[in-house]
């Protein structure tokens, strides 16, 4: 059976007679290959090499779906039979995630795209906090306790810094009003099994691969709360996504991705230092 | 006695009347205030605020050209008295000093620059390897028994990733020809007090500072043979220099010069490393 992911929080959706993914019931996740442009089929290319690639540390492969090779499956759109790429469900396994979505790049084109792809982007960059951030949100759902907290694409795309910084200490809070309590930061960002420690581990393999470039690719933050408060691990992840723009590194680092990365990972830190801060001031 | 500077490598230069810098015999460098854009009271306004920062390590401090201030002096454009930055001259220590001028960023713009502004630099950057290396050199001199190579400026435009390794591979060298014996690379470029090492300290420091941002700034590399060859320290440099378009980093870290120098320090790792490895060769 297959079905429409719940915890989408970016990308095309198959809803409304729409192109989209799919999920079934046992993890997997179905990413239909497009046929109007080359992205599905680059980012097949990338998951094949990827997949096969042995200088790939153990402890990086990790961060990235696991790839199952691709299925003809009847498509959401109602178009018939389309050839999908089988992946890892990577929210499987979470009750009620808080996801994070987040473009990481001070730029999401690539010098060989065409140039209205690259006008395109450039456009998007600049009004987005792309350009000014070195990345950008594209999506997020929040879980509280009266549901879930997912602001619309058009409120997320007009994010400034101020508004980032809101949602990181939404996203480690108990509450989604305008004072976050920031309750679970140490546990989440903080840590050796924390995002930020993950995150600092990416970096580094940044500083020196040059295998690849990954254009227009998000980070994905998951926490569940529910898994945290019955201490099951790991309660918060980060995993790689979109690899419709991932080109060839031609033996340069990702620099566009790598400083992307460091802005984002400096935005974390302050979250995690701003929460013990008030932590150390509410015990005095 | 002001005259136009010897080891000048990029930028607009004080000859055939047009407006330019001098220097003096005590080691002073003149940077003209020009009056037809804000660069002038841009780089002017940077210095202010960098001398007077407290928040500036001193292990930093050192990268940047000391600043004495302002003076007027007649211009070399012959238009007359003008304000002119007083500032250190970083080559005045060297006797033939081989030079490498690198602007660090993959994007040389910043949002609140003009539309015109921004398309300019956009291009230039597309079509240097700014883009594509996360940094482009702009000029350079290498010193060698026959004098200085010192290509034109449209050759030095037109470089791509293989001639900046080649460029790299020359500065240490004792030849320029199409094979350069890298026999300075370990001195200069390895050691606790090489060029690695100092750009690392550089690249640690951005990591974390969210006060400026260094659009279109460079990377001044220096190498003197004969400081070396004399036991003189240090015969290696590092600088910053050109700030006319820094502006403020409102709190967030200067991501784009951050990639660039990343993808630099790659760059200069990969020489250094092929340089050992070739020694070990020689060995066996």
């Amino acid at each position: 059976m297959l079905k429409v992911p719940e915890h989408q929080v970016a990308g095309r959706q198959a809803i409304d007679g729409k192109l989209g993914p799919l999920i079934d019931n046992s993890g997997h996740f179905y990413k239909p290959l497009q046929d109007d442009d080359e992205r599905g089929t680059r980012e097949l290319t990338f998951y094949h090499s990827f997949s096969s690639n042995t200088r790939i540390p153990h402890h990086i492969r990790r961060f990235f779906p696991v790839f199952h090779g691709t299925q003809l499956l009847k498509a959401s759109d109602g178009s018939g039979l389309r050839p999908h790429l089988v992946l890892q469900d990577i929210t499987s396994d979470h009750l009620n995630p808080s996801i994070l979505d987040i473009k990481i790049g001070s730029r999401t084109w690539y010098p060989e795209a065409s140039n209205d792809y690259i006008q395109n982007c450039f456009h998007r960059d600049k009004t987005t906090t792309t350009v000014s951030l070195g990345f950008r949100i594209c999506g997020l759902q929040i879980y509280n306790e009266s549901g879930f907290w997912k602001p619309g694409r058009k409120l997320v795309r007009n994010f400034t810094a101020d508004d980032v910084r809101s949602v990181l200490r939404k996203f480690v809070s108990s509450n989604v009003g305008p004072e976050p309590d920031c309750c679970f930061a140490d546990s989440v960002y903080g840590g050796c099994d924390g995002i930020l420690e993950r995150l600092l581990e990416l970096k580094t393999w940044f500083e020196d691969q040059t295998m690849y470039h990954f254009c227009s690719c998000s980070v994905l933050l998951l926490f569940d709360k529910e898994s945290f408060l019955r201490g099951k691990t790991p309660f918060a992840e980060v995993k790689l996504i979109d690899f419709a723009h991932v080109v060839d590194g031609n033996g340069v680092i990702d620099h566009n991705f790598l400083g992307g990365l460091c802005s984002f990972i400096k935005f974390v830190s302050q979250v995690l230092a701003d929460s013990k801060g008030s932590t150390m001031e509410d015990k005095f």
